[in-house]
């Protein structure tokens, strides 16, 4: 199926602003950065730039405030206890007003942000305005603000260039830019990162060609990960956390010929490049990102409800041994 | 035990107003109707209509808030992850600042509206104004207000007589008058339908002519079955959720005999008619409601705390093999 | 390692007002008052008496919220359900914001409160303007305030000399304070008491003399038990609750030796006198609090991560035989 298809029936006209939305909780994050442990300071070129885990310390419940900014102003993000995973007690569960707008259209770290050494996958709000990325013309959704919000999974502030590239490509002015810092070894980095478990089954979803406008709704979970300080090993947990231990039940239209084709595909089982933890994976690449089979991301186990026929279709499995194997247990 | 026993000592003079605590979060919900993706319209004699699945698609965050609204402004309805039903991962679990006022007084399904070929039962804040339930007489408890919400389980909007009825019935403008619509098949509907999890223990308690001034509190669990087209099916499904997975535990007063003999006549296994998917039992009736025996409609497994002796006494179990059946679990 | 050294780099020169932050939620409490089941009364000197149980019934919301005030404005402690221990369904998971500030500058019972035959030990913001305890000079942190609440878990209302007491050391008018009154048989008291499970952890972090700074975060969980007429067995029930039932994971700064020799040493298992109801061993020491092994006060099962390498160690495990019968369970 074409992907002008896919997006056809999206009914972004009536989308709400990611912007307008968040903007109020990304005001409530400066206002209690003290009792969340955050760094607020300006750039050289007056930018807001927020520490969420490089000299402040942050924490888990920072990291949940800023995965909900990221999600447009649309996500809930709860920790929470449960058997699943007995050596790691906590998950995170993750739903939305509105998954397809808030997953792909806010939360997904899409914007590629490069200056010099610099570089940074942006995510939240803030794309939306810019719809840089060929992503938003497949949505065909534009947000317009006079605020916006850019979350970096980045241990170093962006230079100014960035900073002013951001202010060019969205039209808001630099005084008006947050950017909230969270590095993949901090614990608000590492919540916000699993946090994307429903994100990245509905990015799956699109590399599939399933049609957008076919999922209504979903849920996801996945268990948290402790933080390592060595990137190649953070980057393993967080990402191991969705692909061997994230859950998501998604609510789709269409016939369950396509509900069942879609339950086989999505789980990250149905990769060539799954099996062994992420870490090994991307390290066998050379650290090139874009040589990791694409069908990888996604959460390990999948339920897809056939909301015309009622049916129910799961894939894929969630694999403890190999959660203990990548998060550190020690027997 | 009488009826009027059962009641006489509800401090019903020191209840607060539901509707006056739910009117903010319909207003909330109203103004979110864009992100929540409901449809907003006004009926052709100027109330509010919601439509939460019937044209515009809704979702879970819908159903988890418009649950709460039926509550009275008084209920806490969390989507949440466990491993209670291992096909089956989402749990709605529901408590109550007043759970007496909470389920009975607002959330239960009590207030019947007809006209022509049009039939719901109404539930929700706005029937404790109108107070046309018997209900109502025995529990005393007469709300005031110049606004007021029902939910419908319905996907048809209701005719301007049932309507103007309701207007009259409680006094209210019905320019102030909001009725929110969630058919059984939408998402939105299965959520708040199983959200009354709590609700049916305590109309079973009611039934049973326990005493109800000697609930003090409770708690209560559900999982989310996933929505069927099929009235039948999907009817069946939010019962069979709650018949055969939903777990109470309700801390009351009262001798450790009673409470003994609540543990064991509470829980759905002890009705005639238990033991088979919802949908079968009410085929075999005919879809004739009223001829399924009351007692079945109740949480499958129950706890009860006798806050007299602190002891604990259950009943019932969960029933893994029916909720699969009755969900649809295709292995 | 020397206490001084213990807590030399907490930087409370940066730590918010406990109190400033608690406030908006006492008041918030005392308004819906009627809703959450409370009473609320002047004493005979002016002070805000909250009766969360006496009297009043009060419940487990009311009693969540009571939590969340005495974590000083900066916890989150959430109802949920859980398959951690089949017979007791219902799971309190606690985070926080800014867990010693939190935990030990605010919620821990530390300040004793007598007069007479009066004697109770006050937790919540209001300790930590008055100062009085020596955790706080070794904290070095004073709040600064014109309204404080203490809560007690007290089946009477302070007197007025002690009122007048805690009004002196704070320097807080006596019509400023408010007194919440959750005795332990009360459902709020149950609930406000094992949401003390994090709390619990810090505070035997801080008996160990590990590093208060090294503690960045954590999370805790445990099951909620039933309340018990009988002061000695619902005090053991919540602290069994703890004991057996709560697991704490910690994320903490410093060498991977000494998280594991944290791992090791935190758990109540490390006490000699773990391995009993808690109803017993307070008996066995004629309920001689201070005879009791401080060891033993605290979660049954700890996971820390040590954030410098990113290993995770663990100790104790939960007795799920020892949880049902504390709690009463019968089979």
């Amino acid at each position: 199926m074409s992907e002008s298809n896919q997006v056809a029936r999206l009914d972004t006209a009536n989308w709400p602003s990611v912007n307008a939305l968040s903007n109020p909780l990304v005001a409530l994050l400066v206002a209690n950065a003290k009792q969340l442990r955050l760094g607020v300071a300006q750039s050289d070129n007056g930018a807001t730039i927020v520490d969420a885990g490089i000299e402040h310390p942050g924490g888990l419940e920072a990291g949940r405030l800023i995965a909900e900014i990221c999600m447009g102003g649309l996500g809930h993000v709860n920790l929470q206890t449960s058997t699943t995973f007995s050596h790691w007690p906590w998950m995170l569960s993750v739903h939305s007003n509105h998954p397809i707008l808030s997953c792909l259209g806010s939360q997904y770290a899409g914007w590629s942000l490069a200056h010099e050494k610099f570089f940074s996958l942006g995510s939240g709000p803030g794309r939306a305005i810019a719809g840089r990325e060929d992503l938003f013309k497949e949505l065909g959704y534009k947000d317009q603000a006079n605020a916006a919000c850019l979350v970096l999974e980045s241990d170093k502030a962006p230079p100014v260039e960035v900073i002013e590239k951001v202010s060019r490509d969205t039209g808001v002015a630099i005084e008006n830019l947050t950017f909230i810092l969270t590095p993949t070894r901090s614990l608000a980095g590492t919540v916000q990162i699993v946090a994307r478990v429903l994100e990245v089954a509905m990015h799956k979803i699109h590399t599939l060609h399933f049609p957008l406008d076919h999922v209504v709704d979903g849920m996801a979970s996945a268990p948290l990960p402790p933080p390592a300080p060595d990137f190649l090993i953070g980057m393993g947990r967080t990402n191991d956390a969705i692909l061997f231990g994230g859950h998501a039940h998604l609510f789709v239209k269409g016939s369950d010929d396509a509900a069942a084709k879609l339950a086989k595909a999505l789980p990250s089982s149905s990769s060539r490049d799954y099996g062994r933890p992420f870490a090994e994976v991307f390290k066998s690449v050379n650290m090139d990102f874009y040589k990791i089979d694409p069908m990888l991301f996604s959460p390990a186990s999948v339920t897809i409800t056939a909301l015309e026929s009622g049916n129910t279709f799961t894939g894929g499995k969630l694999d403890a041994a190999l959660i203990n194997q990548s998060f550190g247990y020690q027997a």
